[in-house]
């Protein structure tokens, strides 16, 4: 273990570094730097694991949970670089009700697509707005193991620590990239996938269209849905019967059942 | 139209009927009182088309969305009593970050549970802690067309405004009936249905297990789940293949997958 000593933490909610935290809630912001905001034990563990570089941590003894006492250490090695932060200046600088004392910027995690095989499912998501559904997508893309999720468009980032949180850390866990629409377009082209997608006033039902094969189910934004080129361009689109009140099911929800449907195809396809 | 003559705005937090509003943040407190909140013109409007009836209602024109505005004057007539609030107590009241105006005191909603018929699918959910789980739920339940949903144990409780929110209304469009716990299971048991229990331990994957009949889907606590004894006592459980590192997904998430299998194995038992 190195021996360091110990620095003298940051009170003022005036200091450069606590203000640039702050601004880096935007992902305006964070884009500008080419930098992610990554916070808690468990988040930070999971893309310490992934091989995700920790540039600068910051951390609050005085705020950590018995988790964030056990994994401090071993960040704090890994960390290229460590700020001690008083109470005030790390809860401002949180994007916690609770915050357990750890945060960090961290390069981003760019992984690597994987080269398609025949029985690949990709979920492409496009301008998802509300960081807790775009977390919790992942986290079902988790659950039902994709090969691989595709972010594009505007709205929420993955450098969100809402977003990592809302997905438990799953968006170290498998290929999970943020990467221009076109470019996502031309690599689903380019290894012949079927694009399914799913859009409110498609006529077939979700459970009746052929899921196996090379597969991406494409999800639009909670408000607007698809834009009309991606309905148009899709090779399948399908729905969710909605029997009340209601004309739509959450995002998060509706992706689930698509997927979820997908995996329950492939497996009956295999005599599983 | 009702000539009514303007009241004064209440402007002090020290108000009693304001710090009374504060006071029924807390799930007791709305116990004791036998009082629901209810909050925003949309979930306000589906609460008075149910016949729900509106005790006090409080309203602060200064905060009125478009939509507030056009439904305030039947709200108003229908209040028994109406209150006007300046900003700053409304604020203070709301549950929202942008609150509309709007919010009331409601009587209660307890629907009749349904004379079950051969095919009744109910949902039973026990104990869930998080506001935009339980809203969540009913709302893909009014997607799916449930015929009542059961809302039992601790944790939230239906006169939560941030469950109205989250289920879009749909707490006012369908039978869902917070009861006792026992009162629930007598219920299921003198109507002779399947409890089918949802939990992680579970062999049976949900697309696996008979969904068809008379049909409970039982739902745990996010942390906890279904209590042994619900688990012991069903006649089924089901779980969902989790292929990646997260154990379980999201209750509303793992909820909506049961529930829409049960849809599609009726649809396809009627060869629709």
């Amino acid at each position: 273990m190195a021996v360091m000593s110990v620095p003298e933490p940051v009170h003022s909610l005036q200091n450069p570094q606590v203000k640039r935290l702050v601004r880096l809630k935007s992902r305006r912001e964070r884009d500008a730097e080419g930098v992610w905001l990554v916070e808690g034990a468990r988040e930070l563990s999971r893309a310490h694991e992934a091989g995700v570089q920790l540039r600068q941590l910051f951390v609050c003894p005085d705020l950590y949970s018995d988790e964030a006492r056990e994994v401090a250490g071993a960040l704090q090695d890994a960390a290229g670089n460590v700020t001690v932060l008083g109470r005030a200046p790390f809860e401002k600088a949180s994007h916690r009700e609770n915050p357990d004392g750890l945060l960090a910027l961290a390069e981003p995690f760019r992984p690597a697509l994987p080269e398609p095989g025949e029985d690949t499912l990709v979920l492409l998501l496009m301008g998802l707005e509300k960081p807790g559904n775009l977390g919790a997508l992942l986290r079902t893309a988790d659950g039902v193991g994709v090969d691989a999720v595709l972010v594009v468009g505007d709205g929420t980032d993955l450098g969100n620590p809402g977003v990592i949180r809302a997905s438990q850390g799953s968006v170290f866990s498998r290929p999970v990239a943020g990467l221009p629409e076109a470019d996502a377009l031309a690599w689903l082209r380019r290894h012949g996938f079927r694009l399914v997608a799913c859009t409110p006033e498609a006529s077939t039902v979700y459970w009746d269209a052929p899921l196996t094969g090379r597969v991406a189910l494409c999800l639009g934004s909670e408000h607007d849905g698809l834009p009309a080129h991606w309905r148009e361009q899709a090779d399948v689109r399908v729905g969710i019967p909605m029997q009340g009140q209601a004309d739509s099911l959450n995002v998060s929800v509706a992706g689930a059942l698509v997927l979820y449907e997908a995996l329950r195809q492939r497996r009956a396809g295999r005599g599983a």
